[in-house]
């Protein structure tokens, strides 16, 4: 067969390098894309005026489109057959995508488990964006479950990656020259800067943005994820795709503008879970919570880390009493963002 | 609180100038996003190679997508509180935008007249948007109707700007080097030049596009435009998202490109209507009117000046007995172009 | 009039040459824009990178956008009264098409035939596409059926061009360089090379994808191909717009990645008919046949002739009993792709 099957729980060995296909050259057609489907307004990612301004040799591709771009041609080789993917852990970007970079992804499993039915199991993987210079990019842990074809094979020696709960503030990368020292408050958008946000702070950020199929669509196939249920109508009894996770990440961060416009960079990234799944015609809304704030060692530059909720309500729950999340509530996001001090 | 609650009509004073944040380097990114989103076609914007047999560098950026980029970092500080936008004039293009230059904008309030009724009053603006060399590449006059919050706030004194009824032909600005000498009317697509247009001449632009609210929505936001009732189905009661006025006058202008395709460059806007509202899978088309024709000082480029009509209709109607727009029609704009003699 | 009213069949002569309006200068947006609606992921056209491994200056443009963009130039000229879209022949891609580049379309009229009912006929033109240094880099034969308008002009002389039942693969141009001896199967995404393809076999590219209206537009206009059936949903009785074929090819191609993706580059079109209308809300599935295989002269190039196939079943099945293709069949194309030895 041609085709590709995906692997399945079986076909993983810890400490196996996997090198995904189609690296993908950017330019500011993926950018202009990302702010078309986006309500994305980050200035530092807006102008290269403004990046130069921070000490950048020009605005970055947004941190999402490199996530998106390296997380997406992991789909074949990682999640083609998951039944679902549970989580993400430490991380990092580490250095920014300009126009002209070309981006590729290896992951090395860093765990497995088979699952107590033995029908599937959870893979780790940790998964590095790479650019021409074969210099990382971005660097994060994901793990998914994923099905057995042969449950006649044993199941592999468990091995369970130790995961941090967050980053720790002083290893996130800064990249090298930004200096907020001159930031300009007035183009960014808004006035505030780190030391207004307070701990355990939270912001609604008022606007809603209803989802098109055509939209989610395009976005989950700019970044190339070819998972289907994204695509195929005719996979979902209902007639609906349900759409990529990124996409409501996308779409809560850029939301969150409104009260955050100066959390400019994304630096790292310590957990994510999407709740609910999300359907075009739902109209996403966004809140955030700050959970921590840290000085960092360039100049102006601070970092805040940040509960990013995107939901289908319109209120700060989370939860209900039993612990279980509402259902409501679509992307319960936990980052860490570089703003000027 | 931390997000924008937009300016009320207290909020504003005559001869303040307003910052508006988020500038905004373009691409072949937005002219590809743009010439998917509107049949636009006119060959100065759509090659290079056309552009400098004409006397410029390179395409600039259609001059529509300036307008949009500028007009819409002016919302969250102009019209996030506004009952009504009641008009553009005096608006002149002063300088071509090229792939690669930095789009901000900034504001005069230049007038204030608070309405009888106490709860509102019009703001007048003058806009300006400037490139990464703070060179003015677009100004305009608009004036929008906005809420008072605090109702007890006395009434400022009256100040209405004097406008113009259109920018006098002698005023539009011509780009350096623009020459129509050597113009290639078989790779512009028609034959027409100046003089083959007759003042009251009426032009049936014959093609109607209907509209999808993806489309919109991602014309919308790629302008970084952030007015709430383009993207929000829930905020009307319909469960429908208002059309972005500028999406109708981009549509419009672009199907005029059939019989109009000689009428490359915009060089004013004299005044404009959004007369109805427009929604998805309403089918627009458009027709234009001759009102004025001139001379320039540049070699072989006129100046045509144009009614530009979009209805949902079909026929060169525009207003019922009583001088009411008819219900089907969406926009009359007035506007100025460059065209061979 | 000012509009174009197209031409009928009456209006062509044997041996007439017509420049297309309309110059297309291309960049990374229209790149971007084609993998945002196709789920396009071969490696020489995603990443400059893949490319210059394979000994070409940066990544081209998809050939299929090269494609689209020259065909779409045609359509005021050719096809704006045009009954039926007949065939395509004796296509062959003669040099890649850079960001940068401009595209403009020229057309021979190469073959006239009224039909017996005197109302319409067949018009064969040999259309090719050139870039700013008037270098051709495609040329194809395709024919239409057109209207008259006045049905008392005479029939014209018949005259039918003589067609290759296909290119010859020692006629498909291979790009100057063009160089797969290093050839990088895990990055490209897939192991299969020329070799392990057997003349006969079939792939079935499992994926589907449904289509929207926004998209299918949206394409069509980046191709400034102004055909009203795509865009006017009130020129339709069911209130649909008819999907743009080149969509369905583009789509089709795009999915064929699975399974297909060392088949690079398209050297040759050598058939394709458009056997079923297709609108928004079908899903789309593809699957190939291999027709033929043959070397090159350039290094590790070889040739693979491919039928493909787009349905909207899941079946391999393409005709009737009677021979008549089945209603679920959109697309039979018969093409030349550059895969490795």
């Amino acid at each position: 067969m041609k085709t590709n099957p995906g692997r399945f729980f079986e076909d993983y060995k810890v400490g196996e390098v996997i090198t995904h296909g189609v690296p993908r050259t950017v330019s500011g057609g993926e950018r202009a894309l990302y702010h078309a489907l986006y309500p994305a307004r980050h200035a530092l990612y807006s102008s290269d005026q403004f990046a130069a301004d921070c000490g950048l040799r020009a605005a970055p591709l947004d941190d999402l489109i490199v996530f998106h771009i390296v997380f997406g041609k992991t789909v074949p080789d990682i999640s083609l057959n998951a039944l679902a993917n549970l989580g993400y852990a430490e991380a990092r970007w580490l250095l920014p995508v300009y126009p002209g970079d070309t981006l590729r992804s290896v992951s090395e499993v860093v765990g497995l488990k088979q699952n107590s039915n033995g029908k599937s199991g959870i893979v780790w993987v940790r998964t590095t964006g790479l650019n021409q210079r074969d210099e990382p990019v971005l660097s994060y842990v994901r793990w998914v479950m994923v099905r057995k074809r042969d449950l006649g094979v044993a199941a592999p020696e468990v091995v369970k990656p130790e995961l941090l709960g967050a980053v720790a503030a002083e290893d996130l990368v800064i990249p090298a020259g930004l200096d907020f020292g001159g930031y300009d408050f007035a183009l960014a958008g808004e006035p505030h800067r780190l030391g207004d946000y307070g701990i355990g702070e939270q912001i609604d950020h008022v606007d809603g943005v209803t989802i098109e199929e055509a939209e989610h669509m395009m976005a989950t196939r700019l970044w190339q994820n070819t998972a289907r249920v994204h695509f195929d109508a005719t996979a979902h009894p209902d007639g609906q795709r349900l759409i990529y996770g990124g996409h409501v990440i996308s779409l809560a961060r850029s939301l969150s503008f409104n009260g955050l416009a100066n959390a400019q960079m994304i630096a790292g990234l310590n957990g994510g879970a999407h709740v609910n799944p999300c359907f075009a015609g739902d109209t996403v809304r966004a809140w955030s919570e700050v959970l921590d704030k840290a000085e960092t060692s360039s100049p102006g530059v601070g970092a805040i880390r940040l509960r990013l909720v995107a939901t289908k309500g319109d209120t700060f729950e989370l939860r209900e009493g039993d612990g279980r999340y509402l259902p409501d509530v679509l992307l319960d996001l936990d980052y860490w963002a570089l703003m000027p001090l």
